[in-house]
């Protein structure tokens, strides 16, 4: 009998990607196929710049991202089109556009093609601080425990502020809005049909409070015209994550050179999909450490965590909450540092040692004494995400001397990451969430040993990184074979499916004991820098 | 009737140089002569390294400085011998060397030319801590007001701790001395043909205190070998520094091609010298801005103020105090920032423009209003010098963000060192010391116009920027001027002799306004990590 495949399909920020994976051990075939959306974050519509906290997208983009990779990616690996048996979909969080009754966007329409509400909003696309500022009055006023599954926070990020954003400034647009579709439902939907369905994945930055959404009196408060966003401007029926939500349409099976029985299943989310990648169990962190670091745990007892992001009922798995929270900064921060901050005699160096230049830091800050350098960094670089959401939080280092050297200060940052992330475990932990193995997963995982080496020692915890290296895209082909009937639960499929582990990282003894005095003085100082002095907050507003 | 002229001598770090000064108006001669030591600071003695913190000197180095300096300085100026009517030192503080009965220093002789502690000990030669430790412990238990011109602190720059080293490292050393001579001292002494004086410039930081020196009981309490310190091994009978102490001796006369007729002045300090190059006056603050800073004032009336390095009696002018303090680093900090901190692509647009790499980030950091950067620094990076001293106090840099570039953090160093000024005359002006002008002196004060206009606005006051080049040289030359009959006091010689003013800088009000906000902030974090939280002590000593 020939082997079954799945096809995962990842769409990221500026790229989205497909694997084909075998169902029986999620191997996944050689090649890999990658495709940029040629749109990229649109900054002008017409040539009217747009302001600048909009993160705009075209979701054009995404579709031919579908037409070009599925057929890319079956070509390219010989797989005979009759062995695929499903589809699974993971897409970023928050990103949301309008489409009429026909499920096509509205931005493709000639009455709007010009309007900037008529395109995507990105994950990133920051509202208005006062749209999210009269929501989350109006959720505090009423019943603030509708927050509880974002850790007490609202942020501009989320969905409802995005939706108050285009009542407020484009009504009609907002009337003429058949629904409010998040990005992984939208591509779902199109290859079923035009069936419109919403995923239990993205429904927690929706302050979806495991069996229900906040009642129509909360944004009645807000304007009389806006209770009913949900029931009038959402999908509410809900799909379950281990649900196939249907097969490929007609249309959608010719375009893309597939039979009609393979199946689709719902969407899930992009930084929840490395759980699935990991294999799906209780007790378990999963690190997805990129340009920032998501950390997240499966809980069937915990609801309501403070200091998460979001906690997401079944939003991976039937019975388990989702609980996420993570860095806003991790390798963009190292960037930052190498982009900003490396004299060019250091790059001189390290190019005549045939090394990068993260290499030639890394040679020397490696061989360093915990300590020996004497810095202690806050991580908050691109503000706080976790355990307190708070954009005006900034980075510090301090310990700096005249004797003080690029590779020190290097190696501080990457230490100041790895305490922002102990910070975040000990806070589920502290919660009752029992924790007693973690996986790691992204680029950083297989390319900086010394990275996660030191990682290892602070949290006093084996790290097994994964060894896929598109954990995500495998991550959601595991739900393709679960929808095209290969497994049962998304649990078996999982297991049966996860990436192997590349290496694990231990501990160092000696190592970490030195680390706990260390980060007992992170924790203090970044109390004093949250909660008595407003520094931060003074020199963000300052600005 | 010809002009007369005065020889200026300033003894630095590393090199000394020599000024020729028209005595009616202090107008220097164009040719100015420098003399950089040939060993420089010795690190090894006979292919023995020397431990990390000493901080030896060759006392030939000094005997070939004035060798050299002078018949240079006559020669190349076409200056007629016979028109020279003194000379006059500066010297670097705490600058010490051991010398026989006939003022030869003991490195000089056969039998302790391979002694490490025979050579001169520089001021930054950092005794190991545990003798300073002892002299503080010993002071404190039976006369902690000894410390009072001190600012209450200790360390091991300061005089006593250097010879308790050397008496306990080295005793024979120590018996065989037959003076241990500062080498302003050394020098002066020397030219008036080896009659050792000591003048009352040096003496603050020997803990002599108005008018006697701490009492044998003391230094007894640590080892009654080392009570009468300085009754045996140093000269006790002080010179005034308004005082001639002699003429050129007949052998020094000949050396340096000049007659017996010239006086010689009473040494000087060289963080002093600027005072008189500035012109005595009360309620002004002098500032010499080099790699580190001074702050410094004269007052009659307070001979003890916490918080400062320093409170010589006398030893600018009778009647006054010199009240010293001061940042452990500035153009040393900006140094390190350039050599550590910025990028190549900067290197390679500020060499495009033609610009030096100062100038070039100056040209980025100057347009910015204040606050923009959003950064706030602690300019501890080399220690603490005022208002506490402490050299387990680091640099911290709080506010950084990915989007943080290098000219914001190089504004936020040079705004840093602003706020320890500011903090510095504060100090002086809580405990009673009137201030109403502010000079200064030092290349940065007229290389680098945003510094010193972001000091005028950080300080609000007008800061005089004093065109004399060479203020410290000019400073001593207006003693030499004094010895040499040409006025009757300091007072009235430097009045008559002292510096033009290049140009004057004067505050923003606006910026001012903006900067008492973050001034606040740098007060309020600057006492939390002096008391609060001992996180600096702890990288330190963790190092």
């Amino acid at each position: 009998m020939s082997a079954k495949y799945s096809i995962g399909l990842d769409f990221g920020t500026l790229s989205a990607r497909a694997v084909l994976s075998n169902t029986e051990n999620g191997s996944t075939l050689p090649y890999e196929s990658v495709f940029y959306y040629p749109h990229a974050i649109i900054n002008e519509i017409d040539g009217t710049p747009l302001p600048q906290n909009y993160a705009l997208q075209h979701p054009k983009d995404y579709i031919d991202a579908l037409k070009f990779l599925i057929p890319d990616i079956l070509a390219n690996n010989f797989v005979d089109k009759n062995l695929i048996i499903g589809i699974g979909i993971d897409f970023t969080d928050c990103t949301v556009l309008p489409v009429d009754k026909d499920l096509t966007p509205l931005c493709l329409t000639e009455k709007y093609k010009s309007s900037p509400h008529a395109y995507t909003k990105l994950w990133k696309h920051h509202t208005n601080e006062k749209y999210a500022k009269a929501v989350y009055d109006a959720i505090l006023t009423s019943d603030s425990s509708v927050l509880s599954v974002t850790g007490g926070e609202m942020t501009s990020e989320f969905l409802i502020p995005k939706l108050y954003e285009i009542f407020c400034e484009d009504r009609e647009l907002y009337e003429d809005t058949y629904k409010f579709m998040l990005g992984g439902d939208f591509i779902a939907s199109l290859l079923i049909g035009k069936k419109e369905i919403h995923s239990k994945a993205y429904v927690a930055k929706q302050h979806y409070n495991d069996t229900s959404y906040p009642s129509n009196d909360i944004f009645a408060a807000i304007d009389p015209d806006f209770a009913d966003v949900y029931q009038n401007k959402t999908v509410t029926e809900l799909s379950s994550v281990e649900q196939r939500i249907g097969y490929l349409c007609a249309e959608w099976a010719e375009i893309l050179g597939l039979p009609q029985s393979v199946a689709v299943a719902a969407p899930i989310l992009d930084a929840h999909s490395a759980i699935s990648a990991a294999g799906i169990a209780p007790n378990r962190v999963v690190l997805a450490l990129g340009t920032s670091a998501v950390v997240e745990t499966l809980t069937q007892n915990n609801s309501h965590v403070d200091g998460i992001l979001a906690s997401s009922y079944e939003s991976v798995a039937n019975g388990y909450y989702t609980v996420e929270a993570g860095l806003a900064a991790m390798g963009d921060l190292f960037d930052w540092f190498i982009k900003s901050c490396v004299p060019d005699n250091y790059i001189k160096k390290a190019t005549d040692a045939g090394l990068n230049i993260h290499q030639y830091l890394r040679s020397l800050a490696e061989p360093q004494e915990v300590g020996e350098h004497g810095l202690l960094a806050l991580d908050w670089f691109n503000g706080s995400r976790s355990i307190v959401l708070d954009n005006d939080l900034s980075g510090m280092i301090i310990g700096l001397r005249l004797s003080t050297k690029p590779e020190d200060i290097y190696r501080a940052l990457i230490e100041s990451t790895a305490f922002g992330i102990r910070r975040v475990i000990e806070c589920f932990v502290s919660q009752g969430i029992k924790i007693n193995s973690i996986s790691a997963t992204g680029g950083i995982t297989l390319k900086d040993p010394m990275l996660m080496q030191i990682l290892a020692s602070v949290l006093n915890m084996p790290i097994e990184c994964l060894a896929s290296k598109q954990a995500t895209a495998l991550g959601s082909s595991i739900y393709g074979a679960l929808a095209g009937g290969a497994y049962e639960n998304i649990t078996d499929a999982s297991q049966a499916m996860k990436s192997t582990v590349a290496i694990t990282y231990y501990p160092i003894c000696e190592d970490n004991e030195k680390y706990e005095r260390i980060y007992a003085h992170y924790l203090r100082i970044s109390e004093y820098f949250r909660r008595d002095n407003n520094i931060m907050k003074f020199l963000s507003e300052n600005k």
